[in-house]
């Protein structure tokens, strides 16, 4: 239904977004469609066992590398006890979690501001299912991956029931990590030599 | 080939792994499958704009809900300025790279410990493409996910290069984010009312 193509041209914030801006942004991709080619990053190092460490900074779009970030982000994966680890960190497939939680958050606020729907409160509690014979190896017809993951979505906003339900149809549809997990995303491992 | 079934009962680490642990947990799995079920969890609260938190601590797993984690992992999801954020965090999408790196890298170890292989040196690079067309609703035919993500592995360790490309195949397709990303796994959100 409503895109953002519909966004309206006011000089003030809705959701803490600046309209304008969003506004300025959607032109300009209308205008040059590469504008809205992206390339983002991370590199990691193992440290040891199950822990490890993503240094995140620069990442291409908007037709430039960006050049924003005045320092690296730094995260650590860890493992706790029972997956032989000492709790150094959130594990991968929780942070997977935590990155689909943002993104949905960020989709779903960002097209309330394309409606002009101000929302007061947004939190969400996710969980996913696994099991551990297909990282293992201990059965080959257990997927290795989540089975389902659920998002259970609190809001309040300045609309109705409708509205926050179309809105968030809109935002199961356009969530780019809901997307990747949602559909199949190729990923492609070669091995290389370090300079 | 080779599975964590044949990890051999030896006292002491391999690639920081504990070696016992690892086959009691095999061995314990094969005694009762229900031990492999795992869920894990994250609760996030929108702050503002593109900017949220996530809380992860409480996880279910070995038949127990486990009890190990004495604190809250928080991690911020923000967005640079070109996304009409602040750089008040990593985005989304590079969590998730962060995610898989941090997987395909303990899965790596992993298997290679159950084969005997000692890890020397592993770090890797990730890119993934986007086109925000999707996100922005600009165009139904662009996806609003990843369209490709890719993973240069810098690894050294005691074996051939053959040895080291058979470890990969193999971790490509048991490690769980991987496999979540390269699958489609279901999302479902539903709205609900806060307590």
């Amino acid at each position: 239904m409503t895109s953002l193509q519909t966004v309206e041209k006011k000089p003030n914030q809705i959701n803490g977004l600046d309209v304008q801006a969003a506004h300025d942004t959607i032109e300009a991709i209308k205008a040059d469609k590469s504008l809205a080619r992206f390339q983002f990053r991370a590199r990691n190092t193992w440290i040891g066992g199950g822990t490890n460490r993503s240094t995140i900074r620069d990442f291409y779009g908007a037709g430039r590398e960006d050049a924003s970030r005045m320092t690296d982000f730094v995260f650590t994966n860890g493992e706790p006890p029972v997956l032989l680890g000492n709790n150094e960190g959130g594990n991968p497939v929780e942070f997977l979690l935590h990155a689909l939680a943002g993104c949905v958050t960020t989709t779903f606020v960002l097209h309330a501001m394309a409606r002009g729907i101000s929302i007061k409160e947004l939190s969400t509690q996710l969980e996913g299912d696994m099991d551990l014979q297909g990282l293992l190896g201990l059965d080959d017809s257990v997927s290795p991956g989540y089975e389902e993951i659920r998002i259970m979505l609190n809001v309040k906003a300045d609309c109705s029931d409708e509205q926050l339900e179309d809105l968030l149809a809109y935002t199961e549809q356009h969530s780019p990590v809901c997307n990747t997990v949602c559909r199949p995303v190729p990923v492609k491992i070669k091995r290389v030599v370090a300079k």
